[in-house]
């Protein structure tokens, strides 16, 4: 780390926060049984990281006990499904996945998506987000936190909240930016496009 | 305060936490309206403040946007009807209540009640209950805490989080408990029956 304590100390670590409701993450092999032979998603709208956006597509998604008829996609295709949801939509699902951090979908649940072509189940790929914040290369070096390093991070007004193991993922692909489930918005009462700031 | 610093200092001060679902406390004219008149509310189960009871009874409510129907009921009859929801259940009733102290219900958002005998309207009483901590006086005493004072405490395993604002009500007829809303209850991963520790 090159950066002096003096200017850890002095400057404020504010980071933009972004509150995720449920959303998922589609094969391009599921892309194309939900809305059809040679389908890709098409944006709505960019997300906060480079290159990943909001897709105009939606599906519907079935769990055991309840089940969301809309849910977006975020785009674009990735190499393996994932759904992600607060812990209280699982409760309205019917299902207990793990806390993970994206990718790590391994002994999680499964979940029916259907879409306007057709539908597919998947035997796993149902998490609750692991909290993280997302860090340019940049932005790392010169607050001298390290990739896959656990922070603790302020948010809020009257419902202030100090979030533990939040998880830093350093890339230089990436924007500066927090990401929080809606329950996590929600027990804070903070809303996309507020701060949060990172005590430790 | 009589407590010394040193027992401050070495005692640590663990809360059983109580998370709350959406319920409604009812005034007694409205058990009447909404269950017949002479009805009063009978119980299911205690709940942990002395004399409060989860009431066999529910109702539903309908907000401009969306509705729950089967809402629990919490006992006794109080001067005035009010119901408390998470911030993601205001969103799904499409209302914007403000966070407050139960009780305090100037200036919050009306909801309509239906009940088997019959329904209500009140023009205030939706709030998104402030976090808090019920001390017992002895309680209080002995950690050197404060009726009104605002607290923080930490909560949960892989998802930690410290609450700040927690506002401490002491009373003779309290039983150590701290209460939060479902949002605030996953934000942290913790259920009914975990602990926290108040840190300052």
């Amino acid at each position: 780390m090159s950066t002096s304590s003096s200017s850890l100390l002095s400057e404020s670590k504010k980071v933009p926060v972004g509150v995720s409701a449920r959303h998922i993450h589609l094969a391009q092999e599921h892309v194309e049984i939900l809305f059809g032979a040679g389908a890709v998603l098409t944006e709505f709208k960019p997300l906060s990281q480079p290159g990943q956006f909001a897709a105009n597509e939606t599906v519907a998604i079935f769990g055991p006990k309840g089940s969301f008829p809309k849910v977006r996609i975020l785009g674009p295709a990735r190499k393996a499904t994932q759904l992600e949801v607060s812990r209280t939509d699982a409760f309205s699902l019917g299902l207990k996945p793990p806390l993970r951090e994206s990718g790590s979908i391994e002994g999680t649940p499964g979940i029916r998506i259907v879409g306007p072509a057709g539908e597919v189940t998947v035997d796993k790929g149902v998490i609750v987000a692991a909290r993280h914040i997302h860090f340019h290369t940049s932005d790392a070096e010169r607050w001298g936190i390290a990739d896959k390093q656990l922070l603790k991070v302020r948010v809020g007004g009257e419902r202030g909240i100090v979030f533990e193991q939040v998880l830093a993922r350093v890339s230089d692909e990436f924007a500066l930016d927090m990401h929080i489930d809606t329950d996590e918005g929600n027990a804070a009462a903070v809303n996309t496009g507020d701060f949060g700031e990172i005590m430790e």
